[in-house]
């Protein structure tokens, strides 16, 4: 999922703080458990990607996240009213306070078999990357800390996030950031190479638009404007927009469906939008910009024919995710890009849209990081995580996480 | 189905002729013939319609009509290589001769329910008009001219023909042209008012047109070209063509079909194309222009990204029906438009696409018909047929069929 792939300069001071921090007797015990706990963490991962999670409907997955949190000790853990599940770990301070968090939802619909298969020591099932890894990486940090009597500088929230995916929007993750005021910082973990850290929160603004127009017979009819054509002329005028290569920012008409048969003018057509920016001021000049141009296109329909039935036009906004950049110096991208460095890694930094977008949009600092392992096929009923050394995604994200503070270190390098 | 609907001035000529042939015992026997035969014509339509003819499926009803007009007494009746059902009356002369037809093709695909519902005397079933009435109209003939003795001057062929509708694309009757050199007249019945004659032969072309191209994510892989954006701007192109009122020329792009989701850049879209004409040299011309810009538009799609992978086009014709036109003045025209003015219609002359295409294209004169009653909401399956008075739509064809000469008259204005 990377566009950019750029690297990054680690100042001598993070450099200084990782190996003060890593030199810590806790912190090394809490890095030697995560590598001990790699094939306990799989097996979980299997455990609950095996309880389905379809968007919309994450409650089952929740209700057995929840159970995990009390088990392990976090305070105050349930879910909240969108169906986010919380729990508290309590730090040396009350806030503000870290989110770590990772999705419970799935692509997949209801229905679908998420029953793990494994070969060749590689886990076959709906949904085990995406984002099982990162369920699973919060459960097995948080037995890390549990085994290891650390206790973090700021109070951290352990978060299962709902509707990450698709139409869910971010749903989840608004809703937190909408009720709460106490976070000051935000690390989500989604599968891949923890080489690779989002930094940049590409939005989103999502659109299905609709043309209505009288229709009739190809040809008996002819000289009545058609829905077709009149979507015909809005994907023209789009596909000819040029924008300049920075801030990125992208569009396409993904789908198009109308028309009911090749001998009659059509009545309806509709198309799917989707317009993308690392910049929120440049999607809203996009956004404008293309609307404008759709209700241009059928009015061009409407005039080239100057008939008594006309084409309407309708916007159905369908998906809007905030967008949000972050330099690279920024302390919470130097400490992720630390840690994995730290571990062996070249850490490179990303745009992407991920659950950090919102935090990124607020000004708040995050980072999505990798999980570690091998995934891949996401998205797919074939999708597959290969658990060997895995442990390596769960150490960065324990790692960057501790890096804004615990007992026996307190240069905060995210608050 | 009517677009152009004008008045015809009927000779003084004509109105002398068929003064002198309704006059004739056996033409007024015959009138009453079909009169009388008015509600076995309507079984008989039930019958016919309740064995399925799915568009390249007519084989069933075909045997049922070839035992029908082997018991008429229809010389060398049975099937030819194409699915034809035909059958001959011996007229004075045996060449040249003069068709008779309709078609046994319906548009409704195999599994569809054409049992028959009688309400209040009207006949709901799929098919019953469309060209149930047609075919029906042949039979009642065939019997009125057994009943009373009439000798057609010119030997007749009935036809009861297949693939009239949509991609049979006139498979039937144009078959028939190309095996036949004997044919010097032709009349093809099909449901509707009388007064509604067929003289104008609107000829089409239609393309099934594919882009195809790379695809990938809408953020990641932008600056790719789209299939669907390459679509867009052929549609455009299209909907900005302007062409003169005369000859009657039409196009449309029916339905439109690309990508896989919103946020993928679409690797595929699909669009079906329908241009007609009442003139082949335009339908010609429009065709050469369309195709043209569709390629254009492909290339303005790759040039406006200059990118590795590119969008191709493919053009796969799904029809090809021929335009031609006769003047009011010709003999057939006015043999029709005289017998149904004697039965009480005014008469209308209009444009339309079927079988009478392939002889008008060919410089046979030629017309259709409409078998009488009243239809609607034909290629539905709420298809209807009132056979009230139905019968002076079969009177009108054999009228006009008569009006080519018969025993005791010999002006033909057929032939």
């Amino acid at each position: 999922m990377s566009q950019s792939n750029h690297e990054i300069v680690i100042s001598d001071e993070t450099n200084q703080l990782i190996a003060k921090l890593t030199a810590l007797t806790e912190v090394r015990e809490a890095i030697a458990f995560l590598k001990a706990d790699n094939g306990n963490t799989a097996a979980e991962q299997i455990t609950l990607t095996e309880i389905p999670a379809p968007p919309f409907k994450e409650d089952k997955r929740a209700l057995w996240i929840a159970e995990r949190f009390r088990e392990l000790g976090l305070l105050e853990a349930g879910t909240d009213d969108e169906g986010n599940v919380i729990g508290l770990l309590e730090g040396i301070q009350s806030d503000p306070k870290i989110v770590i968090a990772a999705h419970l939802d799935t692509v997949f619909p209801e229905g679908t078999d998420t029953q793990a298969k494994i070969q060749d020591g590689i886990i076959y099932a709906p949904g085990i990357s995406d984002d099982g890894r990162g369920l699973g990486v919060l459960l097995s940090i948080l037995r890390s800390i549990r085994e290891t009597g650390i206790k973090p500088l700021h109070s951290v929230l352990f978060v299962a996030d709902v509707g990450e995916e698709g139409l869910g929007d971010l749903r989840g993750i608004r809703a937190l950031f909408h009720e709460r005021s106490d976070i000051g910082g935000f690390i989500s973990v989604e599968p891949g190479d923890p080489a690779g850290l989002v930094c940049t929160a590409v939005g989103s603004h999502r659109y299905r638009i609709r043309f209505r127009g009288p229709g009739g017979h190809s040809f008996f009819a002819f000289g009545t404007p058609s829905a077709v054509h009149a979507l015909g002329r809005a994907v023209f005028h789009i596909s000819d927009i040029h924008i300049p290569d920075n801030p990125a920012t992208t569009f396409t008409v993904g789908t198009v469906n109308g028309g009911t048969s090749i001998n009659s003018i059509a009545e309806d057509a509709c198309m799917s939008l989707d317009m993308r920016s690392v910049s929120t001021d440049a999607l809203i000049t996009l956004e404008k910009q293309i609307l404008d141009l759709v209700r241009k296109a059928a009015e061009e329909e409407n005039k080239r024919w100057n008939a008594k039935g006309t084409i309407s036009v309708s916007f159905e906004k369908v998906g809007e995710r905030p967008a949000g950049f972050q330099t690279p110096d920024r302390p919470i991208v130097q400490a992720a890009a630390a840690a994995v460095s730290f571990l062996g890694f070249s850490p490179r930094l990303r745009a992407s849209s991920t659950d950090a977008n919102i935090p990124i949009s607020l000004g708040i600092p995050a980072i999505t990081m990798s999980g570690g392992g091998i995934s891949g096929k996401e998205h797919t009923l074939e999708e597959f995580f290969n658990p060997e050394k895995s442990f390596l995604g769960a150490q960065a994200v324990l790692i960057t996480l501790l890096l804004s503070g615990m007992n026996g270190y307190t240069d905060s390098l995210i608050l």
